[in-house]
């Protein structure tokens, strides 16, 4: 079996300043575990990130759905990021022009750009989506990650669109550090695969997302880190939970990797 | 030439109650012009729009840029709306999972639900993020464009990609009422297409969006309705400058229209 090289060698051989951080903590915590915190209160999503914070090389979370938000959320956010030592992913899937995007990342009350250590783009709107963001993000040393391919039943995001999205994230490899993806889609080592909609059992919710196993995901697929959401924050125990799915997706870390 | 059905008679072959609304305010303010209300002060968008608003027909917010938004925004820029009759259109540009989306739109501290008559979606995640926003707005009465063709240089909307929006619409056309696109897609009645980037002169800015002129985008492109943004929110008259635009475009639409 091909075997893909490991965190480790994958951060001495980017300059992504963002990247190499991430490879080192995936390697430090042995967790490429990442936790869709998709709940609709602050206090609810800074106790989780407590909580299962010990778990996770990443955090990823909606600010906009958080019907509690105070203005030092990212603040606090932070503060549990270093203890825990995770990064946080706030998933905008950023979709507008370059001018516009560069608003949304920065300004407004959610100032997305002083706590967020990674964003997302769609690339419907052509390269200037990502020059837009780069020049918030770039400076701050964060890292953008490029929607290549979604979980969703119907999606568009496959095919020409999906060759696309590699092309222009490797075409700005100095901040774009990786893809939301089904599939392994780079081989340059600084790119980093996540893949949302994963679950211990396969299935469909009642509006279309898709779920798909650890093993499928990381063994058969050849991606970086998984990203589950209610399968964790809606278990009995969460924090117990975290750790079975940080398990299950170090081992297929590890039968992959030489 | 060929021409187009009026408005009002558009109002009369569609069943959706904002398509309706919308067609109607358009004939009786003699107005295809929507303000793209790009600013980043609360405080300054209400004030624009209550001295903008009789050449609206549309006024087109990104309430997640505005760094003073207090939670009255909706609940202010309602009233000034009725005032001065148009619809607000949100452009969030909702681009994840149903479930996601639906969270998005009815909670977190901006509730869009409780004040946009209109928001837009992008199909990228695939029919899925119809479904979730139409649980939230359609008991409202309240519509959805899709976004089919972008502005901006190097867009990924174009081809296969805008015939899947325009199916994906008219199989939705009790909830979608029409397009952000650049030229007339559909030929259902009640579709109504929103052209961006227009200018006086043609040209680009810095991060790739283009700008078309007003007879290209309703004359030759035969789409209903333009959306003007830096051109009158940087005029030095903006209200002279939207009477200017709202002349030209309405008398692009009586030229169009038998």
């Amino acid at each position: 079996m091909f075997k893909n090289l490991s965190f480790l060698k994958r951060a001495n051989l980017t300059r992504h300043p963002m990247a190499q951080k991430l490879f080192k903590i995936m390697e430090d915590k042995k967790s490429n575990l990442a936790l869709a915190a998709d709940v609709s209160s602050q206090k609810q999503l800074l106790k989780l990130a407590d909580e299962i914070g010990p778990s996770l090389c990443v955090l990823k979370t909606h600010v906009d759905i958080l019907d509690d938000f105070t203005p030092d959320f990212g603040y606090l956010l932070k503060k549990i990021a270093e203890k825990h030592h995770f990064l946080i992913f706030e998933d905008r899937k950023f979709a507008d022009i370059g001018q516009t995007v560069s608003l949304q990342y920065s300004n407004g009350i959610y100032r997305i750009s002083d706590w967020a250590d990674l964003v997302n783009a769609h690339i419907v709107p052509g390269p200037g989506i990502i020059e837009g963001l780069k020049l918030i993000g770039h400076p701050k040393g964060q890292g953008l990650l490029l929607l290549a391919e979604m979980s969703s039943s119907g999606t568009l995001a496959k095919g020409a669109y999906t060759r696309k999205a590699v092309e222009l994230g490797e075409a700005h490899s100095d901040y774009v550090m990786g893809f939301i993806s089904l599939h392994k889609l780079s081989q340059q080592p600084g790119m980093i695969h996540f893949t949302p909609g994963v679950k211990l059992h396969p299935g469909k919710d009642s509006l279309g997302q898709r779920y798909r196993t650890v093993d499928e995901i990381l063994i058969k697929n050849r991606s970086d880190v998984i990203i589950v959401g209610r399968d964790i924050t809606h278990a009995q125990n969460p924090k117990e939970q975290a750790l079975l799915y940080r398990e299950k997706a170090w081992q297929a870390y590890e039968q992959t990797t030489r």
